[in-house]
């Protein structure tokens, strides 16, 4: 049919690690060469978590040249996300903070379970840290400048029911409807000639995608420099024991 | 009263060919600088179609010379349009299809008859071709970021209600009330002074109109080049054929 | 608690002064210096006037000198304002036009008292003059750009259960609970880390501060010529006489 399903499957909650994050752009380079392909669906593997965002161990007590090539990863990730000339469809079939409702964010059209204990949102102000711009810029295009603001400032995780009202996510559907919905929506994005589709595609995604391009050096010095912080690492350190505890 | 009225009258589907768009736009710069005209209404003299959009037959099969002649009327007829300094208020009384969609949302507001079967959108993917990167800055300037990149990408032809959930339209009132309400509307907005009205709607719409100056003939090239393509030529004279078979 | 409380108190309608604004420039300044201070609440000790927006008197028949001194505290109070690294929750308890509409939007969020006598909006162009782009960029960051383009031509004041339904203001709540209101959200806002918030801030707002820095000279030169106009002399002067009819 044309179509790859991607399903996450990294327990316990899909972080988003420099391996998974490797494997992942090696994935979607993978399929992008395929002609045969010409969407893919993402989804997760594991129950009640999409993905629960970078991995914060990656973060905390490495080296410099760890801490580059975290960074590096995470970037090729999204500039191969939202940039891919695919149909890209997330089925949000759990919780998705941070990094994981980057990863939703990024693709064509966002279907989530809508069931109220799942959530999604770029939290990262609750762990003391800040989104990147093209975080940002990512989540602007999507819900626009205001939604962005406030949530951004007060890191919030919005419940399905609220995502969707502000635009988060497209569509909720039972969640055992979401792969159903998610391949009758392929089916209707692909229903366009792919040549009109990705120029139609580039032509909207270009300037952000341009951006981080433009400054990806930068964005790696500026994310070194923020995570070496004693207190980052400390805000970090105590995010990890309160996940931690929440656990056992 | 100081209004205009502009009904487009070019059976059977008001198409915009070289013509159209010339008699167009010789009539916009008469109203301009006629000072006792301070507002133009648009609406359509055919029954059911307010104007669907370019007249595709002056992209098929033609020379450079003409495609450089044709391409430079539709964006003179934008740049007259989006900055002009009347009030335009577009009464779209019937399907506005791609270019149709662009006149529409070049106005200042638009009151579209509440016709579930009379749909409206930039839907240039469907046919194989893509819209211009000032198309897609006005529909973003009207709709937003998102509600754009996924219309533009599935080439959505939205119907009246769906249009006016979306903030394309900003009005629905039944066929027989439009022209009232256009007046009504009209007559609202020549309330204000003009001088004061007229540099805030450039203060809204200078940045996107000086896009296009300074890279006029960088979009005639891009769109030769576009148009001049064997594929696209195809997918051009297959779009006709299927129109004429409608048709009949 | 570190939150501030800031009342306007300028009888009859809390006219942006001179002299108010440089008072409310240094009040934000103090509290800007103070680490104890992490958030403010601006409301009004005027009933049924939040602020009336700049003193049209400091705009009518004064010298250049007075007109450039005027401008530049109008800016400093938004630059101020707007890049303020505090949490500012306006609690709006009565009608806002203009100025007014500015001090609100360049709040973190806007609680309005669900009033529909008091109205809100940037209003400039009924009295004939016109907002200068960066209230016009500040409103459009609230609103989006349709929203503000419609808004700003007409130079509408919207009652506040319009203005809520638009965006301009985050939430309405009967006048009595005003406060409270404000108080619960000021602690919701003050729960997330100081420093990750902040930095979120400047990420959203930079570029609009950024851009009156740039050109706050220009913008100086632009509201002199402009307000020495005898036809914008004569607008305000209107615009005084009739207010003051209104009064007796």
């Amino acid at each position: 049919t044309g179509v790859a399903m991607m399903k996450f499957k990294s327990p316990p909650v899909n972080s988003l690690s420099l391996e998974f994050l490797t494997e992942f752009s090696i994935s979607l380079e993978k399929l992008e060469n395929n002609r045969a392909c010409r969407g893919v669906i993402i989804t997760s593997a594991v129950p009640k978590i999409f993905s629960s965002g970078l991995d914060i161990t990656e973060m905390c007590g490495k080296s410099m040249e760890h801490y580059t090539e975290f960074w590096r990863a995470v970037q090729e990730m999204w500039l191969r996300l939202y940039g891919s000339s695919m149909v890209t469809v997330a089925a949000v079939n759990g919780s998705s903070p941070a990094g994981g409702c980057l990863v939703a964010l990024s693709c064509d059209y966002r279907i989530m379970a809508e069931n109220p204990k799942f959530s999604i949102g770029l939290n990262e102000a609750q762990l003391g840290i800040v989104a990147p711009f093209w975080f940002k810029d990512t989540f602007v295009n999507v819900v626009g400048h205001r939604t962005a603001e406030r949530s951004l400032q007060l890191g919030s995780l919005h419940p399905a029911p609220e995502a969707h009202k502000l635009g988060l996510v497209d569509e909720l559907v039972p969640e055992e409807k979401l792969m159903e919905k998610a391949a009758a929506v392929m089916a209707q994005w692909l229903a366009l000639p792919d040549h009109a589709r990705q120029l139609t595609k580039t032509m909207m995604r270009k300037a952000l995608l341009d951006r981080l391009l433009a400054h990806r050096e930068e964005d790696i010095k500026n994310f070194i420099s923020f995570v070496s912080k004693e207190s980052i690492q400390k805000s970090l350190r105590m995010y990890m024991e309160m996940l931690k505890k929440r656990k056992s």
